[in-house]
């Protein structure tokens, strides 16, 4: 049976970082949530992606995206304004990071428009922005098969009320493990998946970082480490493109059973650890579905023991 | 083939622990490494157990651990002397302790002296002790067939040369994930466990608590997730009672091969989630083999997923 895969729409941000790693420094990388998913799921889907830039927005980096075959009908270009810009520094261990700067520009104003041929993506990912812009665009595109969705603690803080209307509307939740604790007010991972599966999502994804996701589906649970690297260059947008990889596996297959979710989380994990192998998205840049099904073996083998019965 | 276990040795703490968590209080809980780790492979192979009590142990732990197969030849009872004690209290998290008291009593001059029924035992773990006593143990019973280690941050700190010549000498070091950074001087977990092969250890299990395992075998690696669980009581032995399950498990196989490292990290995997649901080792205590092997089957569900090739 031939494989059609079903086009995935992203909305988020699209910006120019600065990374300071313990090794390393970049001025002006391209980043935001909306590039990095884009970037991931591109290997599995045909990518639609609404977000906004400046003038200042690098031409290489929407020729990149354009390559991937992301369509950027829904990428506005305000001119004369200047695109988001984040500042971060990484400590030595790399998990932890500070924001040094945030200029929102151009996004402190954005209204995501989805163009008409836009409406009816089956696929579609609200990234990490304000609820009350998420919710605009489930106006805009509501029908869809499957409706992703991230946030992250500022609106968790100032926005909990628009929050909720937006997780009573979606089907799966991406979320870091401090932030679910933090949204459900529990201590412990597993209730905290129940409370927020009670407040929409009937899937939450737990990303923790180099210790891998766990997976809350309806009754089921489903853990996996992420790939060990031994080296990690730029932790930016990982969380962004593990979820560009299991929302566009999901898009590619379109079957949303619990085996393809389990799937869908292994190729978020693999596409996370190619992000983090380079500075912005260097490293997912110029791979094959053949090196990204390569990693998943690899991954396959280091995380598999003989489910025989005990003698 | 019917399966004959071999006996186990452990040389540890055997202690009396006063737990603070976030919900409840025990002033007097039976402790220390060698007690966690018996009670934890007693499910796989007998056990004989090389430590030192005072007075004031209690006899109910004594009989609790007889009741478990576990040889206490080796156990030495001071007389008139207080056993180790220790006091904790665990944040929120469960994750993080700080240590409130360290009385070390009779531990303080402990010299481990094998019986000698003991000195051929084939298996052997060196719980966390002074790594000169883990030498000593090493000179009495120095022919068995597998030996593994544990240690800390104190000795890698105050006794980094003894430590090299016990690691030189052994095949599995089993070490936080913190502590494998500190002692490799890296701040990756693959560099840090590939640095510690360097020093002796063919065998590194790198322990990450809620996040689960990592064992380096030779060339191979292999990774597994903890148990998710949805309420913790008490932590204290979780890493001991996983070295348990996993020595315990090969001695009961005798089979050395990678196959058989990586079940044994999912029995450890299960021993230490059992240890964490009652204080001390409550509710490791009267479990069959069947439930241990029907909480293998249960992480086998929790964690598994096709690795069928895409489409």
């Amino acid at each position: 049976m031939a494989i059609v895969p079903e086009p995935v729409l992203v909305v988020g941000s699209v910006a120019v970082d600065a990374i300071i790693t313990p090794r390393q420094t970049r001025d002006a990388c391209p980043g935001g949530s909306a590039v990095f998913f884009a970037m991931a799921a591109s290997y599995f889907a045909p990518v639609r992606l609404v977000g906004v830039i400046g003038d200042d927005f690098p031409d290489g980096t929407l020729e990149d995206l354009r390559r991937h075959g992301v369509d950027l009908e829904g990428l506005q270009r305000i001119a004369g304004g200047k695109t988001f810009r984040w500042k971060g520094r990484y400590h030595e261990n790399m998990n932890q990071r500070d924001t040094l700067e945030t200029h929102l520009n151009v996004f402190e104003n954005f209204e995501p428009k989805l163009p008409a041929s836009y409406r009816k993506t089956p696929f579609l990912f609200l990234a990490n922005i304000q609820p009350t812009l998420q919710l605009d665009v489930l106006e805009q595109a509501g029908q869809a098969r499957l409706v992703g969705m991230d946030t992250m603690n500022l609106w968790i803080d100032i926005a909990r009320e628009d929050l909720a209307r937006v997780l009573a509307k979606v089907d799966v939740l991406t979320i870091n493990e401090e932030e679910a604790l933090q949204l459900s007010g529990e201590h412990n991972l597993v209730r905290a998946a129940r409370t927020i599966q009670g407040l929409g999502p009937k899937n939450v994804v737990v990303k923790r970082g180099e210790y891998g996701a766990m997976l809350f589906h309806g009754d089921d649970v489903f853990v996996t480490p992420a790939l060990p690297l031994d080296e990690v260059i730029d932790p930016t947008g990982a969380g962004d493109s593990f979820a560009g990889g299991f929302m566009g596996y999901l898009a590619r297959i379109g079957d949303l059973s619990g085996e393809h979710l389990r799937r869908a989380m292994i190729y978020g994990t693999v596409l996370a650890s190619y992000c983090v192998q380079g500075f912005s998205y260097e490293a997912m840049d110029h791979l094959t579905l053949a090196d990204v099904q390569r990693r998943f073996d690899e991954f396959s083998a280091l995380t598999d023991f003989s489910r025989a019965k005990l003698a």
